[in-house]
């Protein structure tokens, strides 16, 4: 009972939002995307095309939070076991419903197990399922502050840990965290916001030829949906080897001097609180770096990435702008 | 003790409830009907005489869901039985009362069973009895948040799936949606209103002739309810002809270039979010000509089409108009 | 430990309440009774006359529902037991407290006992205890939405149906609906109000002579309930006979083409929502005629009856009058 | 651990409070007693003291109810016994607090033990206790609204119904209801109000003589409990024995044709709301000049009942009076 | 694990505070005392050195009340045991956290218990611990009202009952009460706050020598507690010996006559609600003559005693002194 | 799963926070840090910091509470071991989750194993593992009050006590307690906020090379953790031995007689509640003389102390200054 996935190359506009996710496919360390918009938007369908770009993985078999051999953390069986048997896994958008309790959540430890045999009797739950994969929270500005507190400790650290009694459990839980909502039902804490790596907002297509080609393909879609994946193929495929390549250069990006000033001088000029932003904006601007197949992180990295880092971490809105950032970045960089 | 249903061609006015409720029926993918507007106005006698107007089908005996062998998705029992005995199937309304718990709604997984056994032990709900049928929610504003939710989600994809510490359960739950509101107690969240195929305003008949007709067509069915179908039985038999000839035709109506065109141009010019509404006015006009007997859809498919889709999508009122729709679509999309 | 029964025909003034009251006696297809007003007025006082004013009946042995073999609609057991042992049952008032539970008022199923044994086991509620007698809910504008709902339904329908788990059983539940409420507390929502057959307005006598004779009836009967009784025999044996002559005739009063049109035309003039007032008013005019020994609806009994249908369900009240009705309704017909 | 009680003679002032009691205390049928005013003004012990002016009685030995042979009704167990034992019984303030669930208030049924051994078995509450006693509350008004309405039917009808899935068990409860409240912290709801017999208002004594006599007698009281009842005995036996004389007399008291007038005038002129208040204005009255000593009602017994029977059944209060009720309350009658 | 007590005689300033509770520890019969005041200062130091000030006492072995023999009312085990074993026994502060529930605090009856053996299984609570004790409540105008209308009893009758289901069970609770609160928090119920025998208002000290000096005591005592212990052991012992003799004249201290009418004047000038406020002003100046080593009561006790008595109960403020009594309270009782 | 820690040294600005922290590690009797300001201020990185600036412990082997032998106070079984055996134990943070329930924080005691047993059955709570630790509480504003209270109850006394139903166990609980919050999103009480030792504001740094800097070693640290550690450890090193020197040198620090009197002046003047605070600051200037390597307390360990210890307990914040002190303090002092 699969449903066909729309291919994440076809879908018409919404750069931001295209851009956002594919960064964080890269860099997981980002943070999160939390996108904030309109209804009716596709954001859904944006989240199974990006899943749809992963390749399959190998994984420990049997293993509940599917371990990948050689890449830690993992889980506290698969550490001890030198030869494990793995299996070809395919990446899942994991959805969280916003009625989930909290040890749907986290798992669930049998204490009286625990205690009665000795072991450890721990019950995955969606962070479990979550771990190596997409984890989709839709309408995440109505869940509970405290479950959204646990997502993102967990999309933080990449581990999930359970306590009751005095018995804990720890799991690795590594996933890209997208967030959605529609900010006309409220918003989310500012606490809670400034956890979120990236923040994109989206809207409707206003363009009359980007719109009925949106409405085309999407009919077209629904008649065919082999048929239409045939045709978006090469595109399908050249934008996985970006990605592929953008993930192995990663670390090798150079971050120059200036570039940490600023960084540093952004946060201050624009009010934004604490310093989380400083440090995700370089994050941000060296995986774009990655994408765009440069080898330095250079000024026009920090300015596109602002537009993802910083509105939703200002106090007070500078200016009129639509974001609430200056239009001319570079200028208040050069002042 | 049976009801008998009051025949749907007998109806007196209320011409728009009837024509949405006929076009999902035609073509259940158009996301079911919402009816909004006052209290005894015979929403409820519409939705059986809507149901009684559709034939029999020969469904799996002894299936809970109800599976067409041959039209699916069927259920995991009835995929893996090449040749099953069928029986002979009346469809009917099934109705959700607002009181109804989530598990009522979705049906149950005994998660201890399902770990003894081996297998999995589902107690169907309510989505597993609405598959084939109309699913008839009355006063639905006043339905829990998160059940209106589940219940467009399963509209949307024909599939109920139940998830229970990490056990998963997926039944096909296709069926027409009909859902009542009295907007005097509450609206529906704008987010849940965008997934609604079709809405529709109903208001008390105002003509004396055919107000007084309808008392006395009431009166005479109460006094005798055969011998007033027997009266109707020539208008039923062509309706559900024209219904049959529309099923049939349906895939076959040509969109040409230029309604694609007209559709994005009423989206951005009526200020709708996203994109659902653009996508489910082509869809409603291709079934609209499919019921009409036309062979493509023709702007006035569109114009008719838009006032069942676009007035509960637009973000503002622009005009004075009942609907919020400008009295003339057609010289807004020649200008 | 039995009440003596003060005789409804000593009851001192409320005329409006004492008719609306036989009507439904007469006609429980009138949907029931509203009685909306001050504390203190007696409202319980006459529904206990008005069940003392009904005949026994015979019942079959045994049966919760105390079906009536050859009145249906009849309980499942009573349906195919063809020649069933009968009692006298004496028809008495069956109070809903306005604490009651849904599973007191519907009854509830054992879900367990129907799968182990195959046999659906029901524990009959205040429904089942309700059918072939008076339910009598005071201050129901207390009582929680939900289970209004519940009443007017089985009101409406004559059949209680409990579904639980998939597992359903109806049951007849034929009762006359008798609700009190003082206004002061809170009034009933629209939606519900709309589905009460009558309403009735009462406040305390004012007039020095009746008020001192009902004081004076009241200690008489305080003071010895049996003498009282016998004084007022003569008048309770008429009033008997002549609602035993309106039930027979009933079905052959005549309803003329003209009064279909004077129904519409109040309806319409007054503003009400939705068609129910109409429908009702007819009926209720058509009751009446037979209480009085008229054979044919005439504007009188319009009149009369519009007094008692239309007010609660006038969406704003046009003229200034008490009960929102414009003070000559036949200057309305005419018009 | 019994406490001394201070007697009711010796109780200095609050003259209206002492005579609405008496008078309950003579004939229960008047509806109980509910005091109104300020904290700190010896309610409690006012109540205690009625109880302790009272004669102990016969009572069926290990009747819970502790029944009177003889006088009805009696329980279902003391009806069927033509000779019951008896022992000696004195009789009690029972205190219901404010806390208590409504199945301590009325009594809990054994449903399963009544299936099983086909026996009723009743576990009796704080009205089956109350039987033949004083039963008081404290802060009534901070009472769930749901136990007053219960309270108040039992103090009506003399019996308590406790009702569980469609077993029912009735039992004698008999008692002089002595609410009190305090109306700085709410009101009780007039549809409440208006079921208590007596209302009166009480306040601190502001006569410097008699407010010293207070605080003097009181704390001669609590230094030699004994011997205070010591100096008060003539008194108590005279109160005594005037409460017998009442009480055989009361049947005997004729009410003049003219005196149910001037209850209904009375009722009209004020705007009290039904017809309660003018029948416990006449029994008020009637028991008033049993107390007194006189033969039949007359305009003065009238004129102090009215002050404790109608002021809070008054819907508005017309003059500026303390009570609400003009002060010439004979020039009213002549008008 | 013993906490040190700071000695109550080294407590700098507080004099009000101070004096309150010794009275309640002479005469327990005053009804407790109610600190209102800043948070931080001292008002739990001061509660356990009072109880530190008290001696060991004889109480019977195993007693869950601590019965002191020969001193009424006794516990039921206890009455019936002539010549008990007894063991020295320390008072103690009982706390009574605001979280408590009311089964802590009253005791819970075991009832299954009671019928099968037949003897009653009473589960000591708070309030048998406090027996003979001190017991404190921090922050009382947090704790439930109900649980405050409990504590309130038990402190002026002497006695705990607990009732369940009919069984009830009577313990001695005998305790001077003590609770704190912070009025920026919310204050007490009027109706609470007058069964309060005294209260009295804290604030920090403001005299500069004072409050140096209390900073190097609490220094002192944190540095070594059982250094500062000796320093005042001759103060302490003092104090000791003081109120030893203060309880044992108290039953001789004479109440002039003319005392009686200068309470009452002060109760109706200032305003004060009901009677309560008078008895507790004279039973307080006799105390403060005991403790003042006076043979009878004169207008200075009076006068004293006004300071805490009567605020709390004045029901509006009529002048602008700090505690809304007037400052010369002297001139008020001569006018 | 461990997570490398963030050297305390390298932590860039923030000096209050950092201050305050160090001085509650020297001197726990302290009462606390209260650290209030914007979000992503690496707040949980300086307490995760301190923690590694602890040396390890010799505690009891096997002891829920890791007692340390010859440090009272000690668990009951530890008391009584004299010869324990010991294991060497590394202090840790001990995190309280805002959604962690009372039986969690304290404990709960398994009273039918206490009394089949006759052994108190204590299944520890976060309080025992706190013992010896850092408790850290982020987001402690949103902590329910009653669990605050307890905390701070356990931090003033080093001694946590559980009692249910007339068992009680008590067991050590010394801790530094950390509490972290935004103010933006609600205060403390202030009864609460006044128990707090030390309160510190703490906001993201506004110099750009400061900040710059701090970036550059976040992603320095983030990129090789153990790297970054060596590189510190020099700072580090320095930083444990003044701690060191300041706890073995704390109870050899002189106050100067006037040191009184200006805590008490400054008290007097800034018109703090009660006297916790003039305590707290002679005790905070003390600690600092001790970590600055003074032998005696003066006027600038005041001065300093002030700013950390009397801002939060000012009830009216006299001056227009950032954290509602004057700034010149010593002028205050000398006035």
């Amino acid at each position: 009972m699969e449903r066909n996935v729309y291919p994440f190359s076809a879908i018409v506009g919404q750069e931001d939002m295209k851009l956002a996710l594919l960064l964080n496919l890269i860099n997981p360390a980002l943070g999160g995307v939390l996108i904030r918009g309109e209804k009716g938007t596709a954001k859904s369908t944006a989240v199974r095309g990006l899943c749809d770009l992963t390749e399959e993985i190998d994984v420990v078999k049997g293993c509940a939070f599917h371990c990948q051999p050689g890449r830690p953390p993992l889980c506290a069986d698969c550490e001890g076991n030198e030869h494990p048997e793995t299996v070809r896994y395919r990446r899942r958008v994991v959805e969280l419903p916003i009625s989930a309790t909290e040890d749907r959540v986290v798992g669930s430890l049998n204490i009286e197990e625990a205690i009665r045999k000795g072991k450890k009797e721990f019950e995955p739950g969606i962070l479990a399922e979550a771990n190596g994969n997409i984890l989709y929270v839709d309408e995440i500005n109505l869940l509970d502050d405290h479950l959204v507190d646990i997502l993102l400790d967990s999309a933080a650290m990449g581990v999930n840990t359970v306590e009751r009694e005095g018995v804990s459990y720890s799991h690795p839980s590594r996933f890209v965290l997208v967030g959605t909502m529609n900010p006309e039902e409220g918003d989310l804490r500012p606490q809670l916001l400034d956890r979120f790596g990236l923040v994109v907002e989206i809207r409707g297509e206003q363009d009359l030829a980007l719109r009925s080609e949106l409405i085309r393909r999407r009919l077209a879609f629904e008649r065919d949906p082999e048929d239409f994946a045939n045709q978006w193929r090469p595109e399908q495929a050249a934008l996985r080897e970006q990605i592929r390549r953008a993930q192995e250069s990663l670390d090798q990006i150079v971050i120059p001097e200036e570039m940490y000033l600023d960084a540093a001088k952004l946060g201050v000029a624009l009010g934004v609180d604490g310093h989380r932003a400083d440090i995700t904006l370089l994050k941000t601007a060296q995986t774009l770096a990655a994408f765009w197949g440069d080898g330095a992180v250079a000024r026009n990295h920090i300015v596109k990435a602002a537009r993802m880092v910083l509105p939703h971490r200002m106090r007070k809105l500078p200016f009129d702008n639509t974001d609430g950032l200056p239009s001319d970045l570079e200028a208040l960089l050069d002042a």
